[in-house]
């Protein structure tokens, strides 16, 4: 299993008239955990582009438990418990400042060949890189 | 079963560098598409909140089929499977201009009592509007 | 001059928790009324960069008079005031319900031919189709 | 005159299918850059509202110069070069990973007293903080 943490300052433009965090905008803090977590192991979603290979989002799932709010720094986990094939699942937790479980989720993703606009395996690198956590 | 269809042009501001429509901006299509269906009620969203009842999402599940791109004509069909209880659960459907389904998705909401911060039931005059369906 | 008007409706995710239309929203707003009126003049916006040349943004100005709210049907009118060169200026007004005038603004946009990622002159059917009203 | 500098990270949310920053999402990064700016002078944007005053914005200008893209962090400089009084008006300047200033703003937003939805100065304990640096 791989875990990694990083935060996320909720910004005026994220909240809705409730006061809240509008919930389409937790798939975009979803994003920022599963690219930082890419660039802890030394690689990055940008990079894999470069190389030709891009993730579009298969499925999302989103549980609201309690609202984000404004300026809030959020405490987003972000966790694989398998290594990547053709595919990838990412499952977040969330936590505000009172470190309560705020939302749970999960992405799956897809490695896709560029070029031939085709699924493909995940990168050796990102699965090297992986393996020693598994 | 009550079913509603309405129509979403794709806005620029909505796509990402892969050339799609970003992931996160379907959760918006779909608050489109519940809010013309309860327009189409004779009801709406904008009302009930004047009327002390907000609905927050507890979840969200979106499935990409095929990525919907700049400019298309979506169209979004939503679906009410049974009434509303203190939760309601909307279906969606959406098709692109070739009439292929792109996404799917579910979206459950509560209704909560704004004054006393609780759940509580859909109101009386949402679900008579409803019942001719069912 | 050329005057073209649309409407928008206000979604719930494009308010903030003031309650009113976050203001990097509009930016969006103009956007669709300069696509919509490029769509009146049976040309889009879509087909331009199919034909290899692009719109970027040079300058955005935007004024804020009244607070636009949820649900509001906004009318939004667009003009052009002279023939668009290599560059092309969209002056916009936005009109709530109430026929209140609540925003004004101005967009330059630049024409790019993306093969040679450089400047060039407005399309010519674009500029013979507006011609008529100069 | 005072001026802060803060970073901020690119999101693939905030693509469009140019390859670059959607022109309206700069508006957010202004946000992000004030909001930080009055929390490096030990207040905060949430604390004011908190307090009873918000801050709408009047007037927003940018100027595009040079795209941003996917991944970058930006470096936002952004100035006071007076101090507030009933209106505030911060200026802003990005610059790329390559030290290239990309794109310069402005904006102006008015102090609101919530409960009489009027116009008041800004807070004594904002300006006091400022004035060392005036």
């Amino acid at each position: 299993m791989f875990v990694f943490e990083t935060k996320i300052r909720v910004r005026y433009a994220e909240t809705d008239q409730m006061g809240y965090v509008y919930y389409g905008n937790y798939a975009t803090y979803y994003e920022v955990a599963r690219v930082e977590m890419m660039r802890s192991l030394q690689t990055s979603y940008k990079e894999m582009e470069a190389n030709g290979i891009m993730m579009p989002v298969l499925e999302l799932h989103c549980r609201y438990l309690k609202a984000a709010k404004y300026d809030e720094n959020l405490l987003i986990r972000v966790r694989l418990e398998k290594l990547p094939t053709a595919r990838i699942t990412f499952y977040y937790e969330l936590f505000n400042e009172k470190q309560e479980l705020i939302n749970t989720g999960e992405t799956t993703l897809v490695f896709i060949n560029i070029q031939r606009n085709r699924p493909c395996q995940a990168p050796t690198h990102f699965i090297e890189r992986l393996k020693t956590y598994f």
